[in-house]
């Protein structure tokens, strides 16, 4: 299965007065693309939600190596690198789509937990979940 | 009671490449003041949520006369225009602190639901949340 | 010239603890379909600050009937309702893409001005811009 | 100089579906508190704008321990811990006031550059601005 990048343009009140968008949205774009691809592996993140999972993030980071700025549009290529039943970790490259540049790296670590917060044990509990995400691990997406 | 107005710095986050506060955040702004205000007059918005009243919002409008920069702090004073036991308006006025200018005003209409979105009749199910702000409704604040 | 209505999924973290979108990003929604309208109709609005206009908004409003969640998609379809030269407005209305309700309505208002906030006199120095947004004022989109 | 820690309550609308801080907010706190701390050290943000000086973050990064809700008020901490007259970094604690749980850490990475996005040699252009940070560098704060 081919994994389709998530791209959209930049919004505008996503700038800030430097005349870039602000470097906390990125956090806010790694989070529209996880969600897309999600999705896109059979694995919508509302229809989790409904199943009883929530998924908190435990870590996120980011280095910004160019702006963006208003008139642009990213694209973004994720992968997922870390995955134990427990926990899952996830690569971020965002390009500008006018320029194919690489201008941010993001990194992002999960957990699988109730609506009590207490872990969930994907494995046992939602065993389609645990195989759809053991599958991508393997893959190598956007050759 | 005299109610003490709310009162920032403006966040560099919440400007955009125009240089200025972005028009949307003047409605979060309200929301601060809003929230701040209930507690001033004892109704709390966390611990009327913890009692099954949510409060969703209506209707806000915000007028634009002069820009918020980065640097600037601003001032809200706002008082409760209408109450009728269902619904709630409030219209604000939003100074900057630096120079005493009204620099936007605002407008937000509420309703009282229960966590199923349903109507809340609050003078008979929470008549001390009715008594506080009907007698708001008739006082003068920021004389 | 057909106009096509902005579409987009919610985003995650555009809803708030009520389970719902925050009232505030409505307004974030009507700049999004705002740009994109502008860039339809040919007056792209990067083109536009790069010609040395700006366009802040003098008013927004916005009017909440039904809720969106997280899961849902939305489509705007606006008008211009108003256009003086000097100044524009727009109403908006909101839909609920699967199932086609009017979820929520809006208005703006904004001024053409230059970069030191000076009024543009569009007829005069920018007659394309004027052209083609006395146009739209005519026309009926979205039958 | 004893440094102030930058604290204020969580605000409605940062809060997402989960019930808690949406995970990028933090990020945004982290700016709050870093712009309040060049304030009490002497080097305001916006005068060191004025003078020509932007400081865009290079690289930004939180570890989430335990989640904030709307009720709670945070405190953050912060300490210069790299600074090289072209780059500095920060890191950060972010406690729960009621508690005084440590919830979260995070991390940012800074260049100095100018209004072209080109580096700024800070100890030989901006010596004052050099020496207030290094002299922070050297010191503990918070102890």
């Amino acid at each position: 299965m081919e994994i389709i990048p998530y791209e959209r343009k930049v919004f505008y009140y996503e700038t800030d007065r430097m005349g870039i968008v602000h470097h906390s949205n990125y956090i806010r774009w790694m989070e529209e693309a996880r969600i897309d691809y999600l999705k896109q592996i059979g694995l919508p993140y509302d229809a989790m939600e409904q199943d009883g999972i929530l998924i908190p993030v435990l870590a996120a980071a980011a280095e910004y190596k160019k702006p963006f700025r208003f008139g642009d549009s990213f694209r973004i290529e994720l992968r997922l690198v870390e995955f134990s039943g427990l926990k899952f970790g996830i690569e971020y490259e965002i390009y500008k789509r006018e320029t194919e540049e690489l201008c941010a790296t993001g990194q992002t670590r999960h957990a699988f937990v109730d609506s009590r917060m207490m872990p969930v044990k994907l494995k046992k509990e939602y065993p389609q979940i645990y195989k759809g995400l053991m599958e991508r691990l393997e893959k190598k997406d956007y050759t």
